[in-house]
């Protein structure tokens, strides 16, 4: 069962157990995953911060850090865990399971990072950071530094996509000013995430993506 | 020149120009350390997760945290750089090195950080790693789990010597409970931080322990 897990990750455990204690949450029994997560979280970061070092040779020390706190945090490890389907192959005990644990962006996340310490520990840094660097391909690919604004309803759209949500709707809500300086404004509704924001721009499109980007803020802090 | 300090961290660089990178404060010229800064932090991070994850194996994920922010605060590191005498390597502006920045220990400290990134990029994960597990020998073998707590009096103090503030005031708020099991309240001020934490315990000392632990808590998070 999870061969198919092992195949998509791109590892074979030589230590079975590795990916077994990975998959383990705490409520299924013990020993359970929270220290290969605190491995796993760490190799992460470095692993991470190198790829963003080679790649933006030109990018400050603070740039790094933004980008790399996005790529690592919990929405991230989320979408890709669920590229891997993670949640048919943890071990949840009762209650979580009853109560959807297998779904929750959190337990995912942890699990994902779990799974890197535990492959760090199988077959030593280089593997794993190979691992990392194949999952995280199409993520550092779409960092464009300095042009994160533009693409806020892509990304919007994505991360909707991604956990199998309705896209979301732009509304006009109406427009000021002479028609020479006219100004637009927009609402982005996500209905299924009960959001709502607003956008106001020279164009259409311009109100949308400050609308886009606003409701993708939201999405983060929650 | 820089041989003693290649030799006292047990590296010799085949790129001298990251070392050289790796040694010059962003008030003295470009290309400064901040970007290497970045890399070493999470090389540090990795390494020393991983030397705490092999050497305590009973140790729940949330001691191994505490005990990796002990190791990787600007306080360790400032030790460590000073065994170094790397303030003698520095490159740094002459305001700066006037007003005493090579003995500042956030630059101690930073300064040794892009060090392990720059032996990262020179000589890979592995090399990089040995160096610092060397370096950190002796903190970690001092590290005897579960007896942290004990210290955290003189853990506070020794933090807040380093920085040349003044010591915390640890004031009784007040007692509970019967004689026979009194509760004692003690609050821990650090006026100059504007931090105020609050133990309470069977003793006072216990009570003053809590509270300096919550103190040191508060000061690893900000």
């Amino acid at each position: 069962m999870t061969h198919r897990l092992e195949k998509a990750m791109g590892h074979t455990f030589s230590d079975a157990s590795l990916l077994h204690t990975a998959l383990t949450h705490r409520s299924h029994s013990a020993p359970h995953n929270e220290r290969l997560e605190f491995l796993g979280d760490s190799i992460l970061n470095g692993v991470i911060s190198r790829q963003l070092f080679s790649r933006f040779p030109e990018l400050p020390e603070g740039d790094l850090s933004r980008l790399r706190a996005n790529l690592v945090r919990q929405d991230s490890l989320h979408q890709l865990a669920l590229s891997l389907a993670l949640g048919k192959f943890l071990r949840l005990g009762e209650g979580e399971l009853k109560s959807g644990g297998s779904q929750r962006p959190s337990i995912l996340a942890d699990v994902l990072e779990a799974l890197f310490g535990a492959i760090w520990l199988d077959a030593g840094y280089d593997i794993a950071s190979a691992v990392i660097v194949r999952l995280y391909d199409k993520m550092l690919d779409a960092i464009v530094p300095g042009k994160t604004m533009k693409d806020a309803k892509t990304r919007l759209q994505e991360y909707l996509q991604g956990r199998r949500l309705p896209l979301p709707l732009y509304v006009l809500i109406g427009t000021e000013g002479e028609s020479h300086a006219q100004q637009f404004r927009i609402a982005c509704q996500i209905d299924s995430l009960q959001i709502q924001t607003e956008g106001k721009g020279a164009s259409r499109r311009a109100a949308e993506q400050i609308a886009a980007e606003r409701a993708l803020e939201r999405l983060i802090e929650s």
